[in-house]
């Protein structure tokens, strides 16, 4: 038997490849999916049927490229959606890889479509359940996707979904869901990378309310939904996505990439510290594994992207770009910032402050525009800084004008990263004296201030 | 500066990337050209150029595929022919590539329009020559491909190119030939990965004659024309091959394989000895390292083929076949020969003798009927068996009514793997008889045995 | 959080990493120890304790060279044992890594001192189970290691390993056990990659008893013990093993490789089809995913060992091999089985029949000895040959005197592979005419043949 | 026939591979040996020798390991030294592997024993050389290794090897050296990957003198010795530094890595823009690439080293500091610099300005101390700034008192890598206030500036 979890990291989507005798099945596949004819070439095995969970928002799904590999036939839930491609999968349809067999449950909720995948072993025990974002380890799926008016309907599906079909399966029953901690589809996903029904109906925290209202109650909640969902969501209908091989983004010279840059949108994926060192001007900085999270909010889709990295360290910008269908890259800078600096061109850079320099500052009562960029939640949580503003990191764009132009502001994250894309982003918008806490609340909680 | 030659085994094929700052050029690209991209990537350089140094007969050119993936220029030479995508290149054409200089030589001799690709350093002195199927290690291109009417012809413009136009360059030039040891291009390469002009000079045969009447005279040979020299001539000039993946072969079951076998042609690329124990009714075996040399003789490009390993194993099979234009690989035995037995069905088998065998047969005076399938030139250097038959491996099917149908054949090549390839291919063709004898003539050489 | 399980193959065992924050620990690390010491060191973990869950009898224990490397420390179980190293786990004991906690448990039954490790998440919540050899998907441990008159006894202490100390922990834990499918530590493990306890509770045959006697009455058989665990105790106790490197067979001519093997035991882990073809004189044939299994029975610990492949193909062969504490490896074959040939050397072969050949020869009667060399296990539950004799592969060298020298010898085992180690040893004890069918009784069971 | 090279980056390193049938031979092999041993197993070979050009004086000698690990001969040129194992190599000495044959010519220059190794092909016609340190692309070797006064007669010797020995192989030779481009062991190799005999004597500017007197006159000049030559070539003559796996450094926790620090040097190979912005206060920078150049400069042998990366990255540099014998290496900052600030710790950063802001700078007379820290060479040939102090990096610490310890100064370089060695080096020193120009010279003579 093959059983084979593959994680997407940055998307924290996990998919799933599973086979017996000569079959396999693939669940939820990502776009770039060499991956799993790889894995099945490797175990002697053909890929016959492409399931998919639901009908997804976050990322392009893989299926019509392994499908046109492989020969699979693809298996869509949502079927109410018009797919341009694939078979729509029915409540209770069965299928059998060697002596396993896989039956699809529908479990409506983060979307009315949503199925879920039962494993049951050659005995017909149920013995693994792919439950898409129905159910994660710690979380439970949003139910905001449809709007506010839709959302108690939904979740008062999930709540069936959970508590007539999924845990009724057992506590033994392991779980395999379609995101791990750190994925826009779960606000609070645990970094549990293995679970069973009876580990979840102990510790995740949404199967613990009195009843079925509370539970609608509370988990009924509008998330940010980022604009990049919407592409998602049509292109994956269409199913014209198929990606032959991984784009090679062409480096460019000095030259030819600053001509470039003019019509298009730079994109620095260096670690925040050496962005703030030096960069070119105008680019966007987002950290590598925070790309998948904010390219959505960031990026345009019309503008064709440069990247100031070449070389293998832009593997893993490309692959996570294009599983978000930016496949617009126009090249990268040859030689990296180096070439940019023996040129004798310009670059700009964010001060930093260390947890250390901010409290003396505060404590000389050194007047500082602070802007906390995290999430209400984590403000909650893990406290906040006195007399700090608070707009979230995706919310600048609408807020841009409560940001002062000519005063210093001094930006807070959870731990730095957050707050470079912030500081890049506002350079951007003409706030030029834009500083970064390094360490963020984690550090400022580490350590003594008297202004505290 | 990058520097790098990537050599196809099986088809001996050397190709090459050369690079410098940002750029690159690639050189007679090979089909499944993920190599070069991959090269390129990490090295920080984007291919602007492909280089072809003559039509290619013995392999699919990469370079339509690696056009399209990088938005590199193809310059082919043998201009006269009519192809359908590309440019051709000029006499005396230059390229740059940051500090380096490439410059095209008219290299007649092995086609009509054959170049050779001149490097030069920075201070344009001569460095390195692609001479393409000029001028190989210990050996010259072959003269016969426009047909004995054309031959002398062509020998004498070899000779004005080798003697005017690649010596001159002076001793210290590093050569780069489209060819290793093992090719079909040049009977007798050397096995001298890397060598000079002033190596050559000394060393290869074909550059000691007195003149140029003995080099005509000597060099003038008609030479074995695989049938699919053809069709690759035919399919490079149209361009049309490009390849996104490698092909997967589908793992079937024993009852899909069997029933798919009896439209296919089944090829069997485990080692010898496995297949003389047991093989498929009817299964040709190429081994893997003979496949490149061996498979356009014994495989047709209108049935599709079957393969009897599965799984890694299978991947250099594929690779072969694809860069011969063999793409209809219509699936693979799950779980190899042992899913064949394990299923009760029939296998074949051809026996095998070792050196000692032989030699008490022949002592005993049993009559056997010996078939030596080597070439002719091999039967000149190293020797025969006494009273053995001769036909070359590549003229069965030429000569397959001598060969008797009723008696044993015993089969001898140089080691037993060409002997192999003969007696699937005589099982074939209603010779059951056909028996191996292991070691082949070097073995024969090896021992001692009272009848030589 | 880090949780890898890093399969050995051939000893289908199982050994774990787990980590969080910068810490690790390592569970029954297997002797060549590389696999851990780059998972922590590519998720920036130090591995701080080594667990061991028993003594073990199959394999060489890692813990030494892995220690020795780390810095980690060794805990044992079977802490009664005196181990000239490390130190004895308390049951109760507990161990933190980054947020989670891990508990010792004493579980005896398969050994006195067995251990169990239970995982708690950052709740207290119990999480997963490690749990040895005392509980596995579908079997439970051996329990007649200490000898028959011990076994009852042994058993109770599973008995209440299992009922009061490990299924009382929840259908929802993760079973983490030491073995997987194809161990000879279970007789029969199911291959249920992951599994629960409540999977256990519900699909386990061995948890399926009324009660206590029962249980007893059912697991307490005596099983096969390979020779080879005793020594592996010896050396486990003494922790002397570490090893540095992988040993690298020294390539040897064939003049030399000949010298050698007089003195030599020659390991040839080739297909048995090739082997059958054609094999050095006196080689013994160990398929390679065989070779876990049956080295400890038919490979001595003092003389040394050659094989016939040399190159990247013995990689896995000697893998296997130092685990089972077979470092005196001579040398291997350079150029293979070709080279010998082509040395004009003698070789034998093994007579392969189908399962067509055999059945048109019962039809007509011609008499054979037939011998089945599969476990009783196995006659039981797939049926057997007509008038076979039978002879467990391991117990050959007992039965010896049992087995003509002047006949015909027809072997059978499951599906070929067996009967070929069987041939192999048989022929050098002077049978010159052992013939195997390939296929074995799988093959018989799947074919029809008048006789049956 | 297997011919490789194998270069170390950062030292500019080459050593060989060479073989034939089942022998290989390898040539200064670097100390982390893995390389050798693997391609030689893939390869079917077995290594034999160990032939060494010379006494190393840059990097410790994979030899002993090598050895250890496969039995093979070390061959020790300069054997008038007291090695402490091996054997000393005698010229005209000659080695066979398989159909090829290498012979030992004493070459003396470099060092007093320098012994060249020629490869002979099957006809006894020279093929390649493997020169040592005599012979580069683009220069010869140094002379100065034996103080002044021996110079010249060092350099009389080099004359005499390269007149009378080396170039009369013939203008076809490939030459093999020790080192390319980049290396400390010839000022000026040129970046010509391959080369000839008859390649150097056209354009290697050492080999164009009109005779022997101004040959000894130019290249007769005492050159900077790195204090950690003698290092290793204390230890490459006792041949104690046997390899068995490369150390991992252990990721410590912030605290932990705190504490350590007192009694350590702190080493970080991130970026030169990163460190930049924040390091750990005290911390040494040196880039990847430029670690094998200066850590001998700046690294003690006797503090233990503490490293500011901790996984995948690290390698490189653990790879590169064993290579120069720094094997206490306690421990790496877990979870890299993040973890670091988000501790809430101090960090320190380094002043960046670009070429236009020192434009902008010196345009308004505003007085700053601009120190270049190149070789002298670099000034001769690419110019320099108005007005700037000179000190070579590698001389800093012997002119420490003319660097003014409370004025901004502002560093220079080529680019400003070796800027940010100097200023991580100079805020250790007390100067606080340490700046560094991005892009060095070479961005400066790439821009206009009306100063200049």
């Amino acid at each position: 038997m093959l059983f084979k979890r593959i994680e997407s990291k940055g998307l924290a989507h996990y998919s799933y490849l599973i086979g017996d005798g000569e079959q396999a099945i693939a669940i939820d596949p990502r776009r770039d999916a060499d991956v799993y004819t790889d894995l099945a070439f490797k175990a002697g095995m053909r890929i016959e049927h492409i399931l998919e969970t639901h009908r997804n928002e976050d990322y392009l799904i893989g299926s019509p490229g392994l499908a046109a590999r492989t020969g699979a036939k693809i298996w869509h839930a949502d079927s109410e959606l018009k797919y341009e491609y694939g078979e729509s999968v029915q409540d209770g349809q069965e299928w059998r890889i060697g002596g396993l067999e896989i039956k699809a449950r529908h479990t409506p909720g983060h979307t009315p479509g949503s199925m879920s995948y039962i494993l049951y072993n050659e005995d017909s025990v149920p013995w693994m359940v792919f439950t898409g974002d129905a159910l994660f380890a710690g979380d439970v799926g949003r139910v905001d996707l449809l709007g506010e008016k839709k959302m108690p309907e939904m979740a008062a599906m999930l709540y069936d979904t959970l508590y007539e079909k999924l845990l009724p399966l057992g506590d033994h029953v392991i779980i395999c869901p379609a995101h791990g901690s750190g994925s826009v589809c779960g606000s609070s996903i645990a970094d549990r990378e293995w679970t069973t029904i009876g580990l979840e109906r102990q510790l995740n925290p949404q199967l613990q309310y009195s009843d079925k209202n509370e539970f609608i109650d509370k988990i009924s909640e509008m998330q940010e939904r980022p604009p990049y969902f919407r592409q998602m969501e049509k292109l994956n209908i269409q199913g014209r996505t198929i990606l032959d091989d991984l784009p090679i983004p062409k480096p460019l010279d000095v030259k030819a990439f600053a001509q470039q840059a003019k019509k298009s949108q730079v994109l620095d994926t260096r670690s925040e510290l050496a962005f703030a060192s030096a960069h070119i001007p105008g680019a966007l900085s987002i950290w590598t594994d925070g790309l998948a999270s904010f390219a959505g909010w960031f990026l345009s889709y019309e503008k064709p992207i440069l990247l100031t990295n070449s070389g293998p360290e832009a593997v893993q910008t490309v692959r996570t770009l294009i599983r978000l269908g930016y496949d617009n890259i126009a090249g990268s800078l040859g030689g990296g910032m180096l070439s940019w600096h023996t040129a004798g061109r310009e670059s700009f850079s964010v001060k930093t402050l260390t947890i250390q320099d901010l409290c003396r500052q505060l404590d000389k009562g050194q007047e500082k525009w602070i802007l906390d960029v995290r999430k209400q939640q984590e403000l909650d949580s893990q406290g906040k800084i006195p007399n700090a503003h608070h707009i979230h990191l995706t919310q600048l764009d609408q807020h841009l004008d409560e940001i002062p132009t000519d005063n210093t502001i001094t930006l807070f994250c959870g731990s730095g990263l957050r707050s470079m894309v912030a500081a890049s982003y506002l350079q951007q918008k003409g706030r030029k004296n834009a500083q970064v806490v390094l360490g963020g609340l984690t550090g400022w909680n580490s350590s003594t201030c008297s202004i505290k």
